[in-house]
């Protein structure tokens, strides 16, 4: 019976350690906190092989996730999702070995079903019965879904501009759900509020220490998927920023067991040329970003004017010699329609915006023609349905289709 | 490398045989055609553990699948859906071991993407370079997917009233997209009279014989995901009917190669009550059903008045002592929200309608309280927004929430 290598919980600024098996927010110091491992037990007790016998979800990590009894996972089939070889419009744009990693096929359409399986199953663990939490909309949906399996009550504040399809997905849950005239941002406020009031526990981006655990399988599973070769450069849109800080996580992590060699990819930061605090960050050669005024792209999962964790995010792409760009919105929206056209991949903006910018990385050289790429899409094109627009033919039945 | 064993096509109503490799639709007779492998052989060339070491995906199921050149095999990473345990509401409903299998977790977000990778990949096998279909939206959406990856060219006609997040699945492919001012009925006439004049191939459902070959997967998968051994009932929502045929076909071939005992599920056709064809056949003992006048449900994906499959439907249903029941649409509304605030999963009408059909059957005594039920959803919440009703508070930055 597998079992977790959990230990702690530390702070990446400070080094201050917590006992992970008590309800925990953020570090004193104000930093995010991060879940540590045995990863030496964890080595001698898991290999490669046993992997080809789990069910594939992302739960076939165990050992390296923070759950420690079976009985409090709850999920709902996440993880493990496919990685499609992109032959057709790779090498149009001059890149000969391109993938899509495609975080649509799951709970919720988005990767956020990754964070709060694992969020959840953890806070279900250490005893929480009421959280909340603000959103652009898919996180809320993905934690109300995995909240309602668990049983826990759920507070959802988000703006009124974030997809429809996703206040929907909160409210057939039963979760209590508020819209905001405002950002992100604003909500974060109400919910800060709330939780100091009425000792509710904050399930914001990196305020709680286990979501970027189940971001990280994504990293875990691009290197399984890739046979423990990873590949060479992987672009990830970046908003709140949790799934580069899980992806780096994950790959140190196997590292330290010695399930990949020395190689890392390059980590590309994508972000919306109307909200880019990271690349501003990252131009500037700084370590932590500053709050973006007016926040505006079509790309609603990454309007992220200010991350909690902005600095872990320039860290691992320092670190892996990566780089952050931003894209526009057209070029975002006729990514989008190419990728579909091309290779019948329905994506989210967010997603679209990754291929825009391997196309302007490979153009300006960042990126050889030859490199392993991975894009990480993010979400279901199915949940943004204005970004398509069409004007169709409307026949009667007596009417020919004209060919 | 594995292989398909792939022999021939068959009529199942007066038993004259194809040359598979050819471009077929229809047998002379009017039936549908099924494809046959040479089972015997199949059974000698996969070992059931040699599906540990196969991406979880329907091509792990390679041998027993159309397809026989790797390189026609279009692929977006579909199958191998989860079966999610209804611990909190099976047992609320009398059903102490109650799943769901969710097809919302594939590609396009419908099962129907198994019929259109399956399909298309076969098409592309046999040289297909345009081909025309009715949708209710779903397969539409599927088949524009799969064929803009694949190359070919789509020409899809559907209801006005189909899903409209469908409807961009198709435009953003560029599949050729027309409306019709009527029933799937009326797409099909239109469709038909392209296809006599332009002398494309017509992918309507059942008149091309691989569509089911993708579908039956869901029965293959059912089959490995309970070890081998079958569930006692499976709830299906039944349209066209290609998926609980392919089910059964799935099950008979898994018999005949030894991988399953004589035991068989009982197959459920579960149909809306504004359009239930089927079941009015089955309560009457028929072996056909009659055109259903004024079709209309909630559950759009299943309003299909008369299925040119009807016949093999009635009969998977007959030889396995299933059922034919018909839910209301209240029914099924109310099932979609008791299912997603006990147990996270938001699932398209026709799925709520499998559970509406599961609890009166169990209060019918039809099913045993302990008996393993399976029920079948068809696709992701995410496609029918219009099915959730909400008012909710809009808070200003300066207001709190009331708790």
């Amino acid at each position: 019976m597998p079992i977790s290598y959990l230990t702690h919980l530390k702070c990446p600024k400070c080094g201050k350690t917590y006992d992970a098996d008590k309800v925990t927010q953020l570090c004193l110091c104000g930093s995010p906190l991060l879940a540590q491992y045995d990863l030496e037990s964890a080595r001698k007790a898991l290999k490669k092989s046993d992997l080809a016998n789990r069910e594939p979800s992302l739960w076939r990590y165990r050992e390296i996730l923070p759950v420690k009894d079976d009985k409090n996972i709850v999920s709902l089939g996440e993880g493990m999702t496919p990685i499609i070889p992109l032959k057709t419009i790779g090498p149009k744009l001059g890149l000969n070995n391109l993938y899509l990693k495609d975080e649509g096929i799951i709970p919720t359409g988005t990767f956020k079903a990754r964070g709060a399986a694992v969020g959840v199953s953890r806070a279900k663990e250490v005893g929480i019965k009421a959280l909340a939490m603000p959103t652009n909309g898919n996180a809320g949906a993905a934690w109300s879904i995995y909240t309602a399996r668990a049983g826990i009550k759920c507070i959802i504040v988000m703006p009124e501009d974030a997809p429809e399809i996703t206040r929907n997905e909160c409210a057939i849950t039963g979760a209590d759900l508020y819209l905001v005239n405002g950002l992100i941002s604003d909500a974060g406020k109400i919910v800060g509020r709330a939780v100091a009031k009425h000792s509710i526990f904050d399930a914001s981006t990196l305020k709680e220490p286990y979501r970027i655990e189940g971001k990280k399988t994504m990293g875990l599973e691009i290197a399984e998927q890739f046979n423990w070769e990873v590949p060479d450069v992987i672009l990830y849109p970046t908003g709140g920023g949790v799934g580069i800080i899980g992806i780096y996580k994950a790959l140190k992590e196997l590292q330290s067991m010695g399930w990949i060699g020395e190689k890392m990819p390059r980590l590309v930061a994508v972000q919306a040329t109307g909200c880019a605090p990271i690349v501003k960050a990252w131009e500037e050669k700084k370590e932590a970003s500053v709050f973006w005024e007016n926040a505006k792209t079509i790309a609603f999962g990454i309007t992220v004017p200010k991350a909690l964790g902005d600095f872990l995010v320039l860290q691992a792409v320092y670190e892996t010699n990566g780089c952050a760009i931003a894209v526009a919105d057209d070029e975002i929206l006729k990514a989008q329609v190419d990728l579909a056209a091309a290779e019948g991949a329905f994506v989210c903006p967010e997603g679209a915006a990754c291929l825009a910018a391997a196309s302007k990385l490979r153009e300006q050289g960042w990126i050889g023609a030859d490199e392993k790429v991975v894009i990480l899409n993010t979400g279901t094109g199915l949940k943004y349905p204005d970004t398509v627009q069409v004007e169709l033919p409307v026949l009667k039945p007596e009417e020919d289709v004209k060919i």
